[in-house]
This record gives C-alpha cells, sequence and structure tokens, in this order.
C-alpha cells in the first residue's frame, strides 16, 4: 500500500475506519482485495489508501471524483453483498465518513 | 486506539497519510504520543485515530470542529517543531489532506 496519487481538490473522499473481528480473516482479505480490483473499474475512482494494525483496528480511506462515483459504488452489487457479511461477521464496530477534500499538501 | 466520537457534520478531517523511515522509532512514538496530548488541548479538537502497519505505512485522522482549530493546531509552536523534525527524520513520504466531513454513520 503507499500513497494515492489524487488529483488537485476538490474531489471526495471516504474515510473508513473499522475495528475487525479476526473471524474469517482469510476470506476478509480475498474480498478486500477483490473490492479494490471492482472500485477501480468505476468511473471517478480516484485511489485507495487501506492499513490495519496488529490489533486489527483499521482505516481504509477511497477517494473518488464526485458524490455520483460514490454512489455508484455504494449501489454496486457485489459490494452490497460484501458489505452486508462484513458488517455482521468482520467488523465488530465501524464507522464511515463522507469528506469533500478542499486542499492538500505533502511528499511523495 | 478507537474509533473516533465525533458530532453531528459538518466537521472537519485532516487525513495524514505518511510512510515512515523507522528511524527514531522510540523518539517518535515519545513525540506521537506528546502532540496528541497537546492537540487536545487546543479549543475544537474532535477526536483522532491512527494506525501504522509492521511496514511503517500509516493513516492518522485528526477531527477538527472548525477551520479556525486547524489553523490553531497548525501554528502551534511545539507542533511545528515536531513537524519539522518529522519531515526530514521520520516521513520518507507524507501527504495530508483537508476535508470537510459532511455526512457519517456506522456502528461503533
Amino acid at each position: 500500500m503507499a500513497i494515492a496519487k489524487t488529483p488537485k481538490p476538490p474531489y471526495y473522499a471516504i474515510i473508513f475506519t473499522s475495528q475487525h473481528t479476526k473471524n474469517e480473516w482469510k476470506e476478509y482479505e480475498e474480498t478486500s482485495a477483490k473490492m479494490v480490483e471492482l472500485a477501480q473499474k468505476i468511473p471517478g475512482f480516484l485511489g485507495v489508501e487501506s492499513v490495519r494494525n496488529e490489533n486489527g483496528f483499521g482505516n481504509t480511506t477511497v477517494y473518488w471524483k464526485d458524490k455520483e462515483s460514490i454512489k455508484a459504488w455504494r449501489n454496486h452489487k457485489k459490494h452490497k453483498k460484501a458489505k452486508k457479511h462484513a458488517r455482521s461477521i468482520w467488523y465488530e464496530k465501524y464507522f464511515l465518513r463522507i469528506a469533500k477534500v478542499e486542499n492538500n499538501y505533502g511528499k511523495i
């Protein structure tokens, strides 16, 4: 995983924080990889940054061009199915924030 | 580290992604803890979520009430000093995004 190379703002960030139960770890990792693969095909996908520590606490932030692309991903059939499973089996706790990136800078 | 309990939107998120060099790890951890302690004292601080994996890739997202509180923290003398050191010794790469949280939901 690396720092996402996103365009000049404005664009959107979906900040997803979660505490993993550590149940079905292998299945979770496979599904995560598959979801990234599918999300990348949605027009407006700009990048993803994902990190989880040894305690199962993680942050996945996905960058999108606009609200339309976020909506397309939210309503994606396979994504909806994965979310349902994730919320009942994998995520002990989770929180999702939809935020409009107004400015950015760094060294990448 | 846990999911931050933030108020009803709108509020701001500073999404900070970084690749750590793993240099001066102990000093880095001490400074990070100290910075969180100081940030919490700034009016408008709403919460922080921080996660780094075994490869040194990390995300620290800090939530703030408004741009004024972000500015107060950005200009904090001890924070400025720490940032300078961090950018030369600790962070191989980093990227900071300022985003306005418009909506949120979850199970916490």
